[in-house]
């Protein structure tokens, strides 16, 4: 075997390990961008469908387009009996994003790819359904009811909302929820993105795909950053709290979550979209507390540490305001950025070669085996 | 952002992308060890549990040790109900790998890992349930029959031959069934074990490193070798017929399941192993064709394309005389491999940095919304 070359990035950090045309990420002049487009622009302008859209086929729907695949997606949104069956096997205390993963291995075992020529259908499958498969579960094991998994609203972000409270979401809400959806979508070779394709690469299904990507999802390294940042916000009463609360955080190296990112170095593109809308939504409830309570540690952070929000930490207050159980934040992740995970197994299956990396070894020497009786 | 620095190999491919203490494969002298240790060596003398005790704590067990641990493992064999209530609902036509995955999920949401503490009884609960996931749900959907899913074997070899076919197996077979284990336990960074390192990486639970890692081996450039050399090799009834068969497949460029490797130039190490099992296998049973049709499909290999046999080829044959239907080898692979897996993700989460890779953009360059209604 010829020497294997040592990467010098630990965690292959900053080395690329393929190619995509879907997402920029922290390029000069545009922070993030799907197939060409600023996402803070799409995050104005577009509903969540027509950036699936764009992800999956390179360009945006003209309205008949759009209208076709809204409707797809909405007669996609049922889910199997068999699949709500195991769905109320799953116990309260279990962690969401374990029920997301099982809820789609299982949905492959029901409704399997049958070849690649499916996987355009199988995608939008798993993007009309995890609204349902999320708050089947929830509500069944925390309210003991079993929702009825179809709405009539026309948009996921309102699909989801609508099951979620079981009554017709406000305009606001409806519309903060599509932004959400959308700064979520796509992220390039991020940890979950990176699985998927590392199982895309073997040829194997996508179902498979997407469940691994929620596996490593599930990290609290990865998408657990704006649980744990609501977590941390809801323990303050007030401003002055906060601050003195980040302060000796700060003094223990606490790990404070929400801030900083492994590639932006000044701003993450996504936060002053989110953040805006939790102002919106934090004047709508009348909320005088969370939302100063947020912007205190968000100033305190760039004084202290000069890092700022990323994309998760408004996310916490603004999910919180519309009345989303924090337990839920992570899955919501999954429900958007599915669009991106499957785009990338797309892509791989397109110009694949397997993903095999080697190995440093740095064990023991090669060595006799010795029999138990001398051991 | 730093420019990042594009591998030169597609894939990874000999690109080192993390270390290990745990095997080394293609290295002069010694094809494939597991902790220093031959696998040929391991396969001859050792049992299947000392070689996953060897791999999880580093050193042969001494007598006790091992008593000990193949205790632990018997008592941690049966399927709580609420899995067993999925299996049920799993279908006959299903893929078995997506079975697998799926009853790794569930338990993951039955039987969470609370803390990194219980990762070696979260490995060890993994490693004692996938032959009771396997056979309860193929015999129920099979054959209609609710097995028991505990018996009184003393291996893991044993035991799943015994829940397979309901009653004890025979010497030879336990022995083989356990020489396969080992064969499979290990294999240093290949695509499904470096799925479970990245998912890893988020600190993720064990369970999703294990579901991430079954979809990757579920790919047919992966773990399906096995299957696919038997389809092929029970198509033909002489050596004859054999011989004119691969020269046609060779002619019309076909792709042959079960030669060549990745990492090995000149041969596996654990083909030389299984091909004597298999024979023995062939000669208990009696059998007259499919030994002498994969001897020749070998011969033929290697005289057309200087191609050898990998550790799959003769697999196929070895499982058929045991009985194992067809699509049951990948997920006995899992049973094995679990080990290899569980002790990777133990490695990455000793030494963690978040597996995060860059990509090289191919796409469209920046460009501005366009609204719908002009489109």
């Amino acid at each position: 075997m010829a020497e294997a070359k040592v990467l010098s990035g630990a965690g292959l950090r900053g080395q690329i390990a393929g190619q995509t045309s879907l997402s920029t990420v922290g390029k000069e002049g545009a922070g993030l961008t799907y197939r060409g487009y600023d996402v803070r622009e799409l995050a104005a302008e577009a509903l969540f469908e027509e950036v699936a859209y764009l992800l999956f086929y390179g360009e945006l729907p003209n309205r008949e387009q759009l209208a076709a695949y809204k409707k797809t997606l909405q007669e996609l949104r049922d889910l199997p009996q068999a699949l709500k069956d195991v769905l109320e096997r799953i116990p309260k205390e279990a962690h969401p994003m374990d029920v997301m993963r099982t809820g789609t291995s299982m949905l492959g075992n029901l409704e399997p790819e049958q070849s690649f020529a499916d996987q355009q259908a199988v995608a939008n499958r798993l993007l009309a359904v995890f609204p349902a498969i999320m708050t089947y579960w929830y509500r069944f094991s925390h309210e003991g009811v079993r929702i009825n998994c179809v709405s009539d609203e026309e948009t996921l972000a309102g699909h989801f909302l609508a099951l979620l409270h079981g009554e017709k979401p406000s305009e606001l809400h409806v519309k903060v929820m599509n932004v959400s959806l959308i700064l979520y979508a796509e992220h390039e070779f991020n940890a979950s993105t990176f699985t998927s394709r590392v199982c895309a690469s073997t040829l194997s299904d996508l179902y498979s795909c997407v469940t691994g990507a929620i596996g490593s999802l599930r990290g609290p390294l990865h998408g657990g950053a704006n649980e744990a940042a609501m977590e941390m916000i809801a323990q303050w009463h007030s401003p002055q709290e906060a601050v003195e609360g980040i302060l000796g955080m700060l003094e223990r190296k606490d790990k404070i979550m929400g801030f900083g990112h492994a590639i932006y170095r000044d701003s993450d593109p996504r936060n002053e979209v989110i953040k805006v809308w939790s102002k919106k939504l934090a004047d709508e409830v009348g909320d005088t507390v969370l939302y100063p309570v947020s912007e205190a540690v968000d100033k305190t952070m760039w004084e202290q540490k000069a890092l700022f929000p990323n994309a998760d930490f408004y996310h916490a207050s603004a999910y919180h305001f519309m009345g989303i159980p924090t337990k839920l934040f992570t899955p919501i992740f999954v429900c958007s950025r599915v669009t991106g995970w499957t785009s990338h197994v797309f892509e791989q299956r397109a110009h694949n070669r397997i993903i095999r990396p080697s190995a440093q070894y740095i064990g023991v020497e090669l060595r006799r085996y010795v029999p138990i009786a001398q051991r």
